[in-house]
């Protein structure tokens, strides 16, 4: 059992911003994320593209937005439990919360962020007989551990930027790498296009398009896949089949525990803590709705922000928190680190 | 008479990310400050230290922060009042604000967003007779244009980091430079009271310590000070007297405008629009008040975003606005600049 004070659902930006805002009022943090890496929607979806609207970033990567927010929380040493979607939860009579993941693993918290964004991102899967079957038995959806797929052969299906840049990444891993997309277009970075262009020349990656896997073979894992190209099948060995053909957001399991829903999204009480209708459980960011709410990132921040607050006063009850400049109180670690501004000097000048 | 969308009264960061935010709107702001620059606290209190709860910066130096955001803002040309304090508001029939400064600068608005943090920031000043008569006439409380002073003779009173660094500022453009305090001990950065050292030494800064300017002298205008140090006075002729004892904030003016006030603070209503008691006149960060308040610069940002969207509504009645996401859409300036990302091309690869 994983223990923590507050257990956030969601490693987004807004999740993130959680911990270190946690950090500050000495409470520790834990987070839960479906993805196999922190970051949420700009890690996922657009972590190349530019951002313009974060306060003080005339322009910034969303990428490294994440990079960023991880930089600076980490002092707060957060746990991560990755590629694990939160699937059931359980209110004990102390008031304090368990939740369980879709693979076992179990969470003990008193406090529950639910930073769940548009819902936890789930694999666009295509449609083939006994693809099931073969899931981590040779089917990956997500690139959790590149190392995995050292000197194996890999069959990589879909026309993006993940299609591209996984097979780019992996032509220096894998034994080999082929690239299979309906259409001769694929639809990405420029940058991305040409290298697996270039790759293709230097025979370091194998391209079949326009074609389709039509079928996965092998008894008890994958050992080739069924190619139909214009017509034709033909039959290509392989360890790995991974289909990337993006992911779709689901709020899932989170629907059914009792939560006040509208517009697929958490009622919250935004005139105070956006706590939820079950006390002892908000939701912030992406997730959550109340009048006049904006899904953006900026909004999460303080949303974030004010839960920690009010979650310092359910873990902590009866104390009072007077809120400190970080300017002037500088910041302690929980990994034994402190950041402060210069001291001021009382010198005199002869 | 200055005409715009959204006239917002401090020009702090909250102020700043309020233009940019309008912008996306494309409505039209301009801003009244009692100080000479942009900034607010971050600009006059501790332009050179570390904050370190800023989403996504670990570290940004105050000074550097406002820096940036008057960078991500630019591109909506807002208009500036500065050194001048917002006196009076005016409600016309048509629902929109007349807003006079104390020098008379009128301002027309549909929406007024108080953004004034803990007030107008007020030079502290040194109890001596006569002092209001000189002011504009030899005495400045701020250093709004330094030429001004070019080959003049300037005593500038104070012991802290303002009276050290337009010190050495000034050793540059003034003819004399002479700074006068009541201890041997300044307190500052460690930086600029070693450069003081260096620059008396040097003969650049004339240092009379512990003494006190006791009075003003001059017919029409200032043309000399009396200082007393160690019991003994003696005559200073000067063109210029710049007392730099600190700023203090107040509320000021704004606590009669029929405003609801809480702890010297505006009462908003939080949970839709952050709207005071009058309709079209919105408070934002510092300077309001609600359940749950911080004081924090990353709930100012929020605050701004949010007031923005209920200000396009009063602006534009009855139309809808769609969020459009920075990333997506790109900005569009109203100085004719367009900031967008790199667009996904879509390419065959043979
Ligand atoms: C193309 C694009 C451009 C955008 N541009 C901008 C922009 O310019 N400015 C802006 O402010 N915003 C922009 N956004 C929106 C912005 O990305 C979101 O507002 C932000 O990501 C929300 O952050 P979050 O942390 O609340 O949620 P998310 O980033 O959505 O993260 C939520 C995380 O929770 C996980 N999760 C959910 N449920 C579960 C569960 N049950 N178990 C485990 N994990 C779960 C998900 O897997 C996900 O990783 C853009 C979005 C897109 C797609
Ligand atoms: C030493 C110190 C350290 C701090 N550290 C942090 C930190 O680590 N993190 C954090 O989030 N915050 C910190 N703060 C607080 C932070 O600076 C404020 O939250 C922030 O400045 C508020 O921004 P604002 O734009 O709302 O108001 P302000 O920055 O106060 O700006 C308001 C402006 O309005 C002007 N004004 C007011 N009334 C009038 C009027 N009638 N006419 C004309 N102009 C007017 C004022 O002159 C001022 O320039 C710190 C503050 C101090 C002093």
């Amino acid at each position: 059992m994983i223990k923590t004070d507050i257990l956030i659902i969601g490693a987004g930006p807004t999740g993130l911003f959680a911990v270190f805002e946690a950090g500050l009022l000495k409470l520790k943090c834990h987070l839960i994320d479906a993805l196999p890496q922190p970051g949420g929607q700009c890690a996922e979806i657009y972590p190349k593209k530019p951002i313009y609207d974060i306060p003080g970033f005339p322009e910034v990567l969303a990428g490294d937005l994440v990079d960023n927010l991880m930089e600076q929380c980490k002092q707060f040493e957060p746990g991560f439990t990755l590629g694990e979607r939160a699937e059931t939860i359980e209110k004990l009579e102390d008031g304090s919360f368990i939740v369980t993941t879709n693979k076992g693993t179990k969470h003990h918290a008193r406090v529950v962020a639910i930073a769940g964004g548009l819902g936890s991102f789930e694999p666009r899967k295509p449609i083939l007989d006994n693809l099931e079957f073969y899931e981590e038995n040779g089917v990956e959806y997500f690139i959790k551990n590149p190392e995995l797929f050292r000197g194996k052969r890999v069959v990589i299906s879909g026309g993006g930027d993940s299609a591209l840049d996984w097979s780019i990444f992996l032509s220096d891993v894998a034994s080999q790498v082929t690239l299979v997309h309906r259409r001769n277009e694929f639809r990405g970075a420029l940058d991305s296009v040409d290298k697996v262009q270039e790759l293709k020349k230097a025979g370091k990656i194998n391209l079949i398009t326009p074609a389709e896997v039509v079928s996965l073979n092998g008894d008890k894992t994958l050992n080739s896949v069924t190619i139909e190209k214009e017509g034709e099948t033909s039959i290509l060995e392989t360890d790995f089949f991974i289909p990337l053909f993006g992911l779709a957001p689901k709020l899932g399991p989170i629907g059914d525990w009792g939560l006040e829903i509208e517009k697929n999204a958490i009622k919250v009480n935004n005139a105070l803590d956006y706590q939820t209708n079950i006390p002892g459980i908000f939701a912030i960011g992406d997730v959550n709705t109340y009048p006049g709410k904006l899904k953006l990132i900026l909004c999460g921040f303080h949303e974030a922000t004010l839960m920690c607050q009010a979650a310092y006063q359910i873990i902590n009850p009866g104390k009072k928190y007077v809120l400190k400049y970080t300017t002037v109180s500088g910041i302690d670690g929980f990994d034994g680190t402190r950041k402060e501004a210069p001291k001021a000097v009382v010198k005199s000048i002869e």
